[in-house]
């Protein structure tokens, strides 16, 4: 009998092996990732320099294919930062290469969209993908590039220098890729549109294989601070983690080795750590046995009194810029948002900011409409795999006097510097413990406020019932008695009208 | 400003870093995962020998981590093929290194769930791996395994070997991890209980961490023909795929290369091809320009003759087993089973089994219970994700009289050398289109027959009202008409009743 033989295969050729993981399952959502892969990728590279984006975004029709798949050419252009010649093949022709790996908040975070975009690209239509980009400095670079699927690695076909006369900055990418733009054509527009709603200091523009043009126009260009780069918090750190720190550390005692590589962690904070996991202040981080590294870590979870994360190093939308939005978008009768105190999972800060908007122009759907952001974009596919998805759906709403049958819309985002995503894909969120937690608290918040209104609402309505009854009959009455009683003049009716009134006019 | 900082990581760093998308979301996931990954190696290890799988897995409580989290010891033990010594590092200590690198039906695809079960325990406890295995030959190996993770090597603590007087061959993997059992115990004893549902010729023996044993004790001993490996289908290839083969290939024609590289093509449909392609037989592949390399992939595509996929390759379960399956855990009242003609999807074939029942045991929940499998490993996480999921919800079941707050339980077997999975920890299946439609035909197929079944039941219920009626009223007319004829005899009223009577005794 014949025994297994065993082989090593590279990052690209495992992504090759199995595109539906990073979302490129079919022609339709395809096209749809490899668009917002790479808008995100603009995105990211404008806020790093605090620049408002300017996106431009091109799909063009090249060929048929099959009855349900064409050929298109993707042109995606960005004012952002560029990218230096030196990393420009590697960060699109090499599956986990990237400047993404790091803690902080940011749309991509597997360092791998656009590189599967432009794999998907290649697989499909053996076309080379021309990526140019300037850091804005004197020249210019254009690379026509492939990948070299089994060795991971970009196969340099052309390379351009030009003179930059005009200063320009940014990166434009374009390749060749098959999709199906007709069913993918309604979830790339609410991409976009959702996209600007949550990121309002940016221009998108978009045209479609039609040559229809799409514009979305900044409202504002104040630019929130970029996300700063920020060290991991103590809660949820692992062995892994605190033995690569360990390695990396210039400090000789733990004293230091906590305040430098923690966050949040300051003299006090670290000396009272210490002394409760009875640890000295000078031993060296260096000469921990495996044993102590794991005691480390345990008690690292355990110790009460470390600081929650700062907020700092993230950038929510904020509760204005979230209700404008939502306003905007889904002109409510009701709205009320939520912004949650920063938290964490595994070593990540993170912030659950949550708004639910009641009546208006909301249609009834019989469930509840959800919007969920991540990091500030939109996703759009897999929503009952979500964890929001699943709170909102474990919710008991009858406590709140709701029903899924009322016209609700919920807005969900979380920001982190590390989104826990299930998929490559970015499609949703996994089910941690602690980010459940939050987004049930958030719920929670919204949840009895809403409440409160319906109920104030419920009031006023039953008011408005006995005030009407009121103002019906007590004309009639005081007309009835006055000529009853013989009075030409009737007595005004309006005083005892208010007087049972509960609440004032605005009701 | 900063400019990016490019890097790169290996493999296990990014599933170190990503570990959502391998499942391993939180404790109670986890412990399910780690489970789950090493029984399905199991199950292919032995099964890959034609041997009836001997399987037993114990969890063992080590100690708390915290309120929700305890360490526990996962030890997985099979009589399979066991693993050559020198592979044995790599298989349990490098990502992206493995045997299911293959055309072949398996239940394990990514060559990734064994090795992150190991590098998740690692990760959270710090403990080295034991692996024990034997080939059936005169040694048995014993290693002790960490995994460095920014190399993505294996790390060798320890490596004994010992004398195989019993001539054992199997595998065993032993290691600690942080898991939640109390909240993941239900899944994992659903998974049990479902894979041996469609595993009836396997033994599964499952210790929890209180003791307890369940058993799942084989029905046959008769063992499916293993799955064999496969060439691709011409449908579906790509171009990276077709460049493989062309630098692979001993043959220097065309002629010989499509019959020799693919699945279903002789001679006769090579040369068809060939006129259709405008491609002279006796052309070296070694010698087609990257144009002609497109467009004899587009004209794989296109080209009508191809024969299907032939099913020998793979291992469905049978319409038999699924039917015996079905009726012994779910006792319906009725059931019928159909499986689909061998389909293709990006050149991997692929069949769709499905079975719905109606009545019986299966409970009334508002919605149709579905239970998926794929390559006879049971799904159990994130349903509303799946493909089939997708395409049950969007039939338009009032066609066929049914409505989802019937009994209804509906079962999808997909085989296939590539399950389209859509995670890395194997939960659901993409929405493929060629196995959308799979679904969609099984679906409508079993539908039209439940509707027969409903109707007929219908017509049934209704004449048996009927009959119901003369049954009470005749007896009496006969009676009272006697009394009033004068007769002592009653009429014999029987033979009147069968006279009406439209259908068997047997409804």
């Amino acid at each position: 009998m014949a025994q297994a033989t065993f082989e090593e295969i590279s990052a690209s050729d495992f992504f090759y092996r199995n595109r539906d993981i990073a979302g490129f399952t079919n022609p339709s959502r395809a096209v749809f990732a490899a668009i917002r892969e790479l808008v995100e990728n603009s995105l990211d590279a404008a806020e790093s320099l605090k620049i408002p984006p300017e996106i431009y975004v091109r799909l063009s029709f090249e060929g048929e294919v099959g009855k349900d798949t064409q050929i298109y050419k993707l042109r995606v252009g960005d004012n952002g930062s560029g990218i230096q010649p030196r990393f420009i093949p590697s960060a699109f022709g090499q599956i986990l290469y990237g400047s993404k790996y790091k803690l902080k908040q940011m749309r991509g975070t597997f360092g791998l969209g656009g590189k599967m975009a432009v794999l998907y690209g290649q697989i499909m239509t053996h076309q080379p993908a021309k990526v140019t980009s300037s850091t804005g400095s004197t020249k210019i670079y254009s690379f026509k590039l492939m990948i070299d699927i089994q060795r991971n690695r970009p196969i340099i076909l052309d390379r351009k220098v030009l003179v930059n006369k005009e200063q320009w900055r940014g990166t434009i990418v374009e390749f060749t890729l098959e999709g199906d733009y007709l069913r993918a054509k309604s979830k790339i527009l609410e991409y976009f549109k959702q996209t600007a709603m949550v990121n309002p200091y940016a221009n998108l523009t978009f045209v479609d294989p039609k040559g229809r043009l799409y514009k979305f126009t900044r409202v504002t260009t104040a630019m929130p601070d970029p996300p700063k780069e920020t060290e991991p918090h103590p809660f949820g750190v692992d062995v892994e983690l605190l033995q690569r720190l360990i390695q990396v550390t210039p400090y000789r005692n733990m004293l230091e080795f906590l305040k430098q590589h923690f966050h949040r962690v300051g003299d006090i904070t670290a000396q009272k750590f210490l002394e409760f996991s009875h640890l000295s202040p000078s031993k060296n981080p260096k000469r921990l046995s495996h044993e102590e590294v794991v005691r480390l870590m345990q008690n690292l979870k355990k110790f009460k009194d470390f600081l929650p994360p700062d907020a700092s190093c993230l950038s929510p939308l904020g509760e204005e810029l979230l209700k404008a939005g939502i306003l905007k978008e889904l002109k409510p009768e009701y709205l009320v948002v939520n912004q949650r105190k920063p938290s964490t999972y595994a070593g990540h800060p993170f912030i659950i900011e949550m708004g639910i908007a009641y009546g208006g122009e909301i249609p009834k759907k019989g469930n509840f409409l959800i919007y969920r952001f991540a990091n500030k974009i939109p996703l759009l596919y897999d929503e009952a795999s979500d964890v929001s998805f699943r709170v909102i759906n474990s919710l008991n709403w009858r406590r709140y006097k709701v029903s899924p049958d009322m016209p609700i819309a919920i807005v969900v985002h979380i920001c982190s510097t590390k989104v826990p995503y299930k998929t490559v894909g970015k499609e949703f969120i996994a089910d941690r413990p602690e980010v459940r937690r939050e987004v049930a608290n958030a719920l929670r918040e919204i949840g009895r406020q809403l409440h409160r209104f319906l109920s104030k609402r419920e009031h006023v309505d039953r008011e408005k019932r006995r005030l009407s009854i009121f103002a019906k009959y007590l004309p009639k009455i005081a007309q009835f008695s006055s000529h009853l009683a013989g009075k030409e003049k009737l007595p005004d009716v309006k005083k005892l009208i208010k007087s049972v009134q509960k609440y004032g006019e605005e009701t």
